[in-house]
């Protein structure tokens, strides 16, 4: 059969593969139904083959993906006795792909699929910052970097396509998922994609590396703007909003080669995102020009069965609307029954099948299914991949307050370590990690001890959320003990094999029975630290030690309540297997901090929504009870030097439209000094508002930034380059385009504090 | 000229008068420019024309319409001293006519438009509850009745346009103008709004009687979705929830013949609703018919400026999209101009003034431009309708809690009434009232004594929104001599002269330092009860007496706080003048309660939003530390008796879509029983949630519901007619349509109490 001619075009191949195949074959492609760590067990001849994966295969005639063949957490119930490690991971995966050859009538191979929302949710598997966290640092090169690596993992292991959620947007920090974001701003968290992109895939010539993978970009779209914080509610907004905010990132991604998205949960506007041909096919397709797949989420085509009816229905709806590939789905199975009874069309199969055979062609599949089982033991978890880790958090960590310049601590101060963050690892890596060898990973309170030269006091004082404060008498013993304290405080996405979860995997909590406040289906209302945390900062405050405050959290707390008894505050997010380290270094001045908040920081609750890119309403935005201005800004950040902005200038202000059309860029340069004693590094930022416009703009919009090292005295000129792309907006026809009139281009170091300069559009 | 024979239909006079007009004079009749009560001052020879308003009739060579000659309130700063009681008011609106008349070339009548959202904001102007209130009520008869009085008022003090928010739907309690809204409900707020266009306009034909006035409905659209609550802020909605919740109600209006509407501050997806050609034009004229005008609402127009560039600009965008009439704008006295220098165009110009020369014709002002003078004294604040005033407070107490049957009280009771709404008449009033005459009026305190036959004690306790605690010793004393304490607390929007107000009055404070936390401009982060009312029920708590705790207020507070220490609750919202004599009448048990709640209430900020009809997600919504359900449903509200709900059934349940297409409706029959021993009134509610539909659906949605009384023991029987207009959708591809399936009724006493049967919708 000519398919297996690899000197044959991919589209030769795909279709005639898909000439030979049946209805049934076809389902089977579209098809991940099962969950993959059941597809292996452990044996005492080693990791054998389920028969639920057998029949999974006969069921299809072939199998089109397989999820989560090495996932580990309580959820899946995969551990370090149970579950595939590195070595004998790629083994694992030759032996599904090897059984599907052999046992199928064409032999088409699997797509294996993983989470690696930050890094491989496998035994073993690096676990990086989370997104808010890799958001924070501002370096889409860093980023990169870590994701290669990430990608060399999960390749190494035999896996294919890796999720990942960069698509969603920080509205609303009540939402459990709001560490999966890189940013509430749609431009910061398209950089941050086109990274993942880039850093997963490579170029467009290198999917078929034994280092890449397929990233599935998650979710499209706009489940960031979820009613109420709450977990896939629906976003009721416009189609204006919808572009200016939540689909950038998308379209950035199509743009850097992504291959693989996954729809979102939510529905827009009364439309499910699986079920919404506009958003699946029309803009992602016939606008940005998409050739990768679209996967469902977790059961969530059945989900449409609420409104549609039944699962033939269901399926169809999703199948017309753009979705290819399911997961879990029972909707997806009746395919075949649905073509039969006249509900779903098999040309619209035939779409799906296409795209999925396309991947597999471009990863080499048809002509080489088994990885070398020899190399992931040399990448999981290897050097280079740790070293980048550790700049990752180092650059992720954002200082908020340093009154006096209480930071850099020296050496040799004594300082007791306190809090429910300070040495429990599973707390600093977030949802969708792996169960952890132990001793693995460094916590803050490992950092800190790692470079202290003067002894470090340890005690917990208080949990996450619990309401017991039998641990302060312990933590105020220490704190009289020291000469300052540092607190680790914030939320945790940690959760363990007491905790329910839903059918696709979201915990299921209620009340204050668990540690987690943070996480996917853990939403909180109240922002404010959880349990007594307020109050032991209020205890510990009153022994009179300065309090340095380590927020170690998966959403931005409000932490207003707590500011004026804290010397210093730092925000680490959470950082990873590192993370610990990192915030040592910072804390002690071995590496200056350089992070920048990549969303506000809310006052409370009361004040929702809070974000910086809000709509120019002529006047401050007010309650009679608080500001709507947020506790921190967009882009804040301190460090342990200053950085002076001066000179900001266009090398041209007037410029015409039609140069802007035929994509000259307009020029626009400031000069940075470092005016303090330290090294440091600053990210420069830079806004734009159109002053003249069809539609209301926003106060700003970030369109340009860069993270500059400069030591002790020394000045770099910054260039930034705005075109179209920075210029134009959705006008009141819907149309992307730059208009005629002012434009207010603003720079500085974040978004309440600029310098600005107009432009001017002018008519040809 | 022929415009002036009334014996020629109303658009032959139109035309003619329209050719005879300069394009100044034109203009003249698009502005409502000047604040009405600067148009008058009261001298030793009475009521004298200004200078201003003299040079604002021959800057137009005629004036359109004049805003407020009327109005009263400490930001007009006219008051009894030197404001025109109900005798002298056709007076002056006869001086008025008479001046312009008298002093233009066409002697073109001005339209006269007055604040009545909740009676008509003028001296001795009779005060009805605000619009929550109303909507409370769930009795459009009885509201229809109310509004016709206010018509009768205002038309006897010689203006023609009565505005009133009937529009805005309240879906952001955090919003200072939700005492305006009726509720968060489309379905209730559309028939509150019928019954304002009823009551004011009377049918179609009866708008020239001098008892009678144009309605205009406020504001046209979405300001309820206003982002966080913020007043006028952006509503980032898409279309669909657009025409699902916030349009109903002005189409409802259009249907009974609404003649005037104001646009709306606030965007919608990026379009202002002044600039809103789609909104203001296609919707509401191509697709509905909307004959009358739209008026903009202040220095709105102006505020396009923002990204229009200039005055001209924003006038021509307005003027484009369909506004007709400008309120104090700049812009719209630039038309001439505009046109002149070609950014407006004339001919837009004349599509604005031949709708409001219709209105002038249509109100009998050419043919009879003056008001008899000596109706006015019989007709404000007549018996009547303080009856009906008296009636419309009752029916709108809502009994939210009643443990251990604590209500009815025995009026030998010896009652304490403490906290800050006890005594103050303004508190009960809300926002767009005017100055009161001493001793109008009866405060919660009056209406108590009123009734009882022991000793009412009286102690204020606290302010709504200061820290101060001096008045706890005071209430508590009082407290300990009583047998019951009534406890008046909740908000207040009394505006005083020492508040600023920016340029269209709204209130501008800040921080603490006012009595009010409601009212236009009057935005509250923390729903909680402001100041120290919250301890002060801990306080008089601990004394062990009984509360009895009447929430008198112009939004839903969170009381979740206060609820254990309360024996009962009632929710009175804010009253009007007679509203002290209802709660008296309720709490005695002359009155048996039958409001129900017409928002939900929520038990915190920081849950927010709350509202009942949200979308099926096919689960329970929660967060981590509370649910999303409110604190009282939609709907509630307690009887001192009970009813009694069976046999709901329905008369045929298989119906074709033909039949609804050919408007045969569906019957739902239902049994009330009140089997209790009082007579009372229930509200029976009756929701629909479609179960098979191309977009999700709703969660339930209200569509019908009817106000009954029973005696004790009485039985009745309730048949709810259900067409097209309940049963259609607005479809995927944004059609207003019936589709087949499965449609669940649920009939009951509130949103989360209710029976249910299925009809079968099926295709022809």
């Amino acid at each position: 059969m000519r398919y297996k001619d690899s000197s044959l075009s991919i589209d030769e191949r795909v279709e005639n593969l898909l000439s030979h195949m049946t209805l049934k074959e076809k389902v089977g492609q579209l098809n991940q139904k099962m969950y993959g760590w059941n597809a292996y067990r452990r044996t005492k001849d080693g990791i054998k083959l389920t028969e639920e994966f057998k029949k999974q295969v006969t069921f299809g005639e072939g199998m089109g993906a397989l999820y989560g063949l090495f996932r580990s957490d309580p959820w899946s119930e995969v551990t370090f006795e149970n579950g595939i490690p590195p070595h004998e991971s790629a083994k694992t995966a030759n032996l599904v792909q090897r059984y599907v050859k052999e046992n199928t009538r064409l032999g088409i191979p699997v797509l294996l699929s993983e989470e690696c929302p930050h890094g491989h949710q496998a035994l073993d598997g690096t676990m990086i910052p989370t997104n808010i966290g890799a958001g924070s640092t501002w370096n889409p090169e860093l980023m990169e970097e870590a994701y290669a690596h990430v990608a060399a993992e999960v390749r190494s292991r035999g896996a294919h396509l890796g999720l990942i959620s960069t698509l969603d947007i920080l509205r609303e920090p009540r939402w459990g998922r709001s560490e999966e974001c890189y940013s509430e701003d749609p431009y910061l968290a398209s950089q941050m994609t086109v990274a993942a992109v880039k850093g997963m895939q490579g170029d467009g010539s290198d999917i078929h590396k034994q280092d890449k993978i397929i990233a599935v970009l998650k979710h499209f779209a706009a489940q960031g703007s979820g009613e109420g914080g709450r977990n896939a509610a629906p976003a009721n907004i416009g189609e204006r909003e919808l572009r200016e905010i939540h689909l950038p990132g998308m379209k950035a991604g199509v743009e850097a080669g992504a291959l693989g998205c996954m729809a979102a949960y939510n529905e827009i506007d009364g439309i499910p995102c699986h079920a919404n041909e506009k958003l699946l096919t029309k803009i992602l397709r016939e606008e940005w020009g998409y050739e990768g797949i679209v996967m469902a989420d977790g059961v969530a085509i059945d989900r449409l069965v609420i409104q549609a009816g039944d699962y033939e229905s269901a399926a169809a709806m999703a199948l017309t609307a753009g979705v290819d590939l399911s997961l879990w789905d029972t909707s997806f199975t009746t395919l075949k029954q649905a073509v039969r009874n006249g509900k779903a069309k098999e040309e619209l199969i035939d779409r799906a099948v296409r795209r999925i055979l396309r991947l597999k062609f471009s990863l080499g599949l048809f002509d080489q299914p088994f990885i070398d089982e020899t190399v992931s033991v040399n990448v999981v978890g290897n050097e280079s991949f740790r070293q980048v880790n550790l700049q990752v958090a180092r650059e992720s960590i954002v200082l908020l307050k340093n009154e006096a310049d209480i930071l850099p601590l020296s050496k040799n101060t004594k300082i007791a370590v306190i809090g429910p963050n300070a040495n429990q690892i599973y707390n600093q890596l977030g949802d969708y990690t792996a169960v952890q060898a132990k001793e693995k990973g460094i916590t803050v309170l490992q950092g800190i001890r790692n470079i202290a030269e003067s002894e470090v006091i340890y005690a917990k004082g208080c949990s996450i959320r619990d309401e017991s404060k039998a641990g302060f008498d312990e933590a105020i013993v220490a704190a009289e003990q020291a000469d300052v304290v540092v607190l680790a405080l914030g939320g945790s996405s940690m959760r363990n094999f007491d905790i329910q979860f839903d059918t696709n995997g979201a915990a299921i909590i209620s009340g204050n029975s668990s540690e987690m406040d943070c996480g996917e289906g853990v939403d909180l209302a109240d922002l404010q630290l959880g349990g007594v945390q307020g109050e032991l900062v209020k205890a510990i405050a009153a022994t009179g030690k300065p309090i340095i405050t380590v927020l170690i959290q998966g959403r931005p707390h409000a932490v207003t309540g707590i500011m004026d008894d804290c010397d210093a505050i730092l925000c680490g997010w959470y950082p990873g297997e590192e993370g610990g380290q990192a915030i040592g270094e910072v804390l002690f001045g071995d590496v200056n901090p350089s992070g920048k908040l990549p969303v506000s920081l809310p006052r409370s609750s009361a004040q929702l929504p809070v974000y910086y890119n809000h709509k120019d309403q002529g006047r401050e935005l007010l309650y009679i009870d608080t500001t709507a201005a947020p506790l921190f800004p967009f882009g804040y950040g301190l460090s342990y030097t200053q950085f002076e902005y001066s000179n900001l200038r266009l090398v041209r202000s007037d410029i015409q439209l039609k140069e802007i059309e035929n994509n000259q860029l307009v020029e626009v340069r400031i000069d940075i000094t470092n005016a303090g004693k330290m090294a440091g590094a600053e990210v420069v930022q830079l806004y734009i508002k159109d002053l003249e416009a069809s539609v209301t703009r926003r106060i700003k919009e970030l369109k340009g930034f860069k993270k500059i090292w400069l030591k002790a005295g020394e000045q770099k000129t910054i260039t930034f380059l705005i075109g179209k792309e920075e210029l134009a907006i959705w006008n009141d026809e819907m149309k992307f385009v730059v208009e005629p009139g002012n434009i207010k281009v603003m720079v500085g170091s974040d978004s309440m504090n600029t310098q600005e300069i107009n432009i001017q559009l002018k008519e040809n």
